[in-house]
């Protein structure tokens, strides 16, 4: 059962001031294992090789989606809306404070890699023989099925869902406000405190009143912002190839039968893909390094180069292009002649194979990230989306700006420039 | 030798904005790949266990450093300061850069057990063979031992070394500012812009204007309330008792000849005292944290329990005590009487055993830690010591309020009541 | 003839953290009481009747309009850019302290009413018998005129025009940050300091290195927020339809013959279209407030109302409307029927109206206002305007969201209900 | 009487985000005309002509204690804490609102030289024929009253007063962020939402839990830079003595039946000491200012002289002296040898003259301006003076660093040196 706490709980938080805790199941849930673990996974993977700043943990994060959810039904409480139903305060407490905790090191490189999903390990966690179920259950039997129930969006309130996954959910507002903090931008500062103000609850979803239209423009043109010039930055997305690459040839050479120098067991679970859950949980940062740091040394040499890169930074250089086969096989052909695997020496990337996020209001075309779109709740027109009402939403949605660009290692073709053709060396930018 | 880049580089940094590089050897430096793993250690050590943004590593504040000096040097070329000797600019630069490139994972807690000091690590890495030490012989052939003696202070130009090492330097300054910004409060934020203008160059020292004053008060003022809230933080200091009694207690263990299940190399060399610099270099703190993890598995139940707490954050509690040797030794007893080991499970703290650091002027008595005091500069006076001019500083001037605590683990004691006297009850309070 | 200063002065400004002055000249200026004078008249007019914090003067506008220009030509200098002509720096600092010193009180109003032009009273101060032209002549006696020169964009060199008008000036860099900062909004906050390191002189041009083009996009998506959130706002808007009606109704009193109570003599010339350069400089907001107060109490109902209402901050209410003829005249109608006077009492505004200043690219048709648009240096292709490489840029160019408003004075027509049709009625909201 | 509001207000506030009014009499008050005329009174006096952002009016500090009270009552009323008469709510928040309604321009330099109050002057504007005596009796008929009570401190209930006038009030805490946003320092930033979160009602008091003692020591010493460096700033000084000579001279002239040229009728009776409260309600800064710019005309000469000096901010200058009469004495000598009036052209100044208010816990001796100690509440020892148990705070405690300035106009001495000894050259530094 849940109690309040008999005097209320505060962490010192650099993006919200204070976090409040005042039952006790929340601060139960903070101290179990799982959610330490958070402290040793960073919140932006790789960005931290691009913004030095950028090396907070998840654990951060969780604590200000979960705060930031708290302030939303603390001021739908304090109100009195009539559309919050008030016995789902706990439930959406605790899914927004454990939204995160199924992530590993470096989850979306290595997701893409093994057949793994981080939401998955959430509700292994919530549902398995942990102390984060023991805490769950002492509300009741069924509350970790409930908080899970949440975090797969299958909850049957989907207002509660709509706080931790929508188009403006608690768990993105922090983390602009976070990684803006952190990275040292200030293009993801936008108001929350006003935004906070202008949400209610109506008919099952979460809207904002209209007057608070402006703030909203101004929170979307911040994550536009974030998105390429934080997440998307081409530094970070060649440490991320790297990274996969890295995983990738582990993967192989397993796969292989090559025989590795000593290896930490939950990492050799992971390329044999026989992860238990209590293997996956002591999966962390510190583990994903050593293991970077052993395989450095490693006899093959794709391997130890790759984990070299990644542990002293020297990232792949890249260059814009327009991709076409002839001239990718050009570039694989030119790997090749200086000694290069062209399957772990270039790749092309593309932002926009990510899942990307930019606001797009019409995603309910039944791929698995669909988010709830936002609304405006208007006196005289009832509800209508933002970009029906808003300029400068309708003129940035489904913007694209990607470019394509050819990561690969620098120093191997500079040295070898005599053996690539003028074209590629004007390519490689060599000249 | 040293070069300008041909276009400067600049490192968004979330204290300074950002951080300029307009030197060759300064960007070369930076891609070593000894300063590469200064990403790998924390800059305030177990400090996030209580404020959990304080993640940052010593890489960023390496970075602050150098930018605060390249600021300071730069406003003194501009103005063209006679009392400047502008050809040790870049000795300058590359010391402010370097000063803790020596520093190991949980550094101070580790020195304390294990006879090393991080400033001999940094002269080892700046002389030995390591890329670093390749980047500053192109510089010339003595300018590795030249940067070495400014962070031994042993530099024949102290102007030199008190930029990074006096009561007002490039370090201290970084550290306060960047420290208050990462774990979030607001006491650290003094006005660096108006300190830097104020300094001068004046016959071998650095000295400020007296118009500076007051900015200088309001330095020395954050300064004292950062050390008491945040690096002398009771739940700071119990999170590195436990470190400290970890390392003691493997360091106790490895010398009976127990056999440990597997081992990184340099942590077994480390346990053996006979770490060389290669293996000192891959000392980070992911080593560490994954030595703890193996560790929380061991057969020994003093070393497990210590890993475990730290990992999941179980720390010891703390009440204030007068301490008396009486009183210890019935505290030795009831852990005695609890099954608990007086050796491990009890520690008695008291800040000033600390490199204490508050502004103290007067500290030429031959100690280690001696650093230049603040001096002003005035057109009538000459130069004073600061505290002879400002009523707050002198007042401030060695205040201690300083307190015993007692650290020890609550649950065993707290199930074992039964076993305890009234009065060790209610010292440990719990009742 | 100029001089640097014996010791930098600084004043302390929240926005840019200090203001430096290293010239007699412009101490000298700053000093003047033309100058000071500008302590006495608002940035932003009547904005603080929406935004208390908006406070600030023109003074200090006017100081960091100084300051920015300041840095950009110092990072000209510093780098030795061939393409800045380092003689034109002090003519170009004076010209961005001096630029709106001939802003009167609530100029844009004024200036609609009366047929006054604060550039050419800026011109006036500049060249006619005041301290600011006796301290400009003692740098040459042309002196004044080349300043007034860049002032009215004749200036023989387009590049020290640019620094003070262009799209992406000193003048806006500084409002944008500095009406953020004082109405305590947190769009106008881009990064100044970046865009400063991007700027480079270039073929009598200023122009922006690609890598700043992010930056450039946030500095014109905040400018396009503080339109639409702070100059465009509503309540702003009435209270200057007011303050128009105001002189509006003075003038046509004074046209009249009306015999008015007393009013300083610098107001009674400003009703007759008689001021000397001496008068308009007594003119401040001050005095505009004394008359405010005095035709508070005058016999003419209808300008004793207006003044009241502005003193008293009770401003016109606004409903929005699509406006056609046989509405309009419905609304007079209305008006005349509350016994009011539908020249006074009612005003259709539109924003649009206003000079535009959302980012326009291709104002090249001749009217008064084009400004330099912000172009890109591309190693590669040269320079291009910035809405051909930014996605973000073209999709808001030219973006419209106004909206027609009705404002009109609340109380006499709800007392009057009765005599209002239903439609008028519901469209005055008044149910 | 009260209602809730339909539909809370909000203000843009820069210090606080936002200002929240949930009260229709709140709401009414902030709408009355005497205290729209707080817009038109700067919070702190002449100190603009110093820090330039200083241009913030009591309207928008009075708007921020009555959000700093809500939010105090708020908390309280949130946690049910019952030592809170929970009935005091809305005399509590108009008090907060209305404490410095009665203000007058330049209010502490014109208090000195005529025998006016403005805290009497507050009662009346309560008490009298005024639309804020209307809005407040709309609660109850002894309304008015009782919030006049806690104005002068003769409340009941002491709790209520404490909370807009005690040594960390309501007031204060929102003049110290206040004067620190708008000027641009960073001394009074300390962390008001943890004072917030640990004040307690207690026994009639309001008291600090034990664990906030060091935000209220850090709340202290920025109490003590903001009083050294923003309301002492010699310059500051210096124009408040310009100020004061004015209307002493005003004062002067008139009762010696001096004639002067028009003069608004306010100013009049200001100098003939008949004010009515309608009268009083007129002057505001713009009529004082108006009154200098006509008197900057009057024949005579010390008059017009010092109004010239305030309006073009040609200030005094000032040294640092050791005062005593023969010094003195031949200062007054020189001041006429170059044909000043000693009454009128020199004056020591001692800040300790002033209402000192750097805290000082034992004030209880009678004098007017005593103000409640700030107390701890401590779990074990009860409630304690704060200075017992901090040594910050008792060290700085009753510190004075005070001087002696010699105030006196430069010119005239300079351009008649020749009539100076050698002493008094030196003295006035005209070397």
């Amino acid at each position: 059962m849940n109690e309040p706490l008999r005097e209320e709980k505060v962490f010192k938080d650099p993006v919200h001031h204070y976090v409040y805790v005042r039952d006790q199941t929340i601060w139960d849930l903070i101290n179990t294992k799982e959610f330490q673990r958070l402290r040793r996974i960073r919140q932006l993977g790789t960005t931290y090789l691009t913004f030095h700043g950028a090396e907070h943990s998840r654990f951060s994060h969780s604590l200000g989606v979960y705060e930031i959810t708290r302030r939303i039904i603390s001021q739908f409480e304090r109100n009195g809306y009539p559309d919050w139903p008030v016995e789902e305060r706990l439930v959406s407490l605790c899914a927004a404070l454990l939204h995160d905790v199924g992530h590993g090191p470096f989850s979306h490189s290595l997701e893409e890699i093994f057949d793994t999903d981080h939401e998955e390990w959430t509700c292994n966690i919530l549902l398995g023989d942990t102390d984060i179920n023991k805490v769950l259950r002492q509300v009741s039997e069924d509350f970790p099925e409930k908080v899970a129930a949440v975090i797969q969006k299958t909850y049957p309130k989907p207002i509660v869902v709509s706080l931790i996954s929508s188009q403006m959910d608690a768990d993105r507002m922090d983390y602009l406000l976070r990684d803006a903090y952190f990275t040292g931008v200030n293009y993801g500062t936008f108001d929350l405190e006003r935004i906070l103000r202008v949400l209610r609850p109506y008919q099952g979803k979460i809207v904002v009143k209209e007057s608070g239209m402006h703030a909203v423009e101004h929170y979307l043109m911040s994550r536009y912002q974030m998105y390429w010039q934080i997440y998307f930055h081409p530094v970070t997305r060649s440490s991320e190839i790297i990274l996969r690459q890295i995983f990738r040839r582990a993967h192989e050479l397993n796969q292989q039968g090559y025989t590795f120098r000593w290896m930490a067991d939950p990492i050799q679970k992971l390329l044999n893909n026989t992860l238990s859950l209590q293997d996956y949980l002591k999966l962390d940062e510190s583990m994903a390094q050593m293991a970077f740091a052993e395989w450095s040394e490693e006899a093959d040499e794709i391997l130890s180069d790759l984990c070299r890169r990644f542990l002293n930074r020297r990232l792949y250089k890249y260059v814009t292009i327009e991709p076409d086969e002839a001239l990718l096989a050009e570039v694989a052909d030119a790997m090749l002649a200086v000694g290069l695997n062209p399957d772990y020496h270039m790749e092309i990337d593309y932002p926009f194979d990510l899942p990307y996020d930019v606001y797009k209001p019409d995603q309910n075309n039944g791929e698995k990230k669909e988010k709830a779109p936002i609304l405006l709740l208007d006196s005289e027109d009832g509800i209508s989306e933002i970009s029906v009402k808003s300029d400068i939403v309708r003129s940035i949605t489904g913007l694209r700006q990607g470019q394509y660009h050819l990561y690969f290692p620098e120093e191997p073709l500079a040295q070898n420039k005599d053996r690539l053709s003028e074209r590629m060396i004007k390519l490689f930018k060599l000249d």
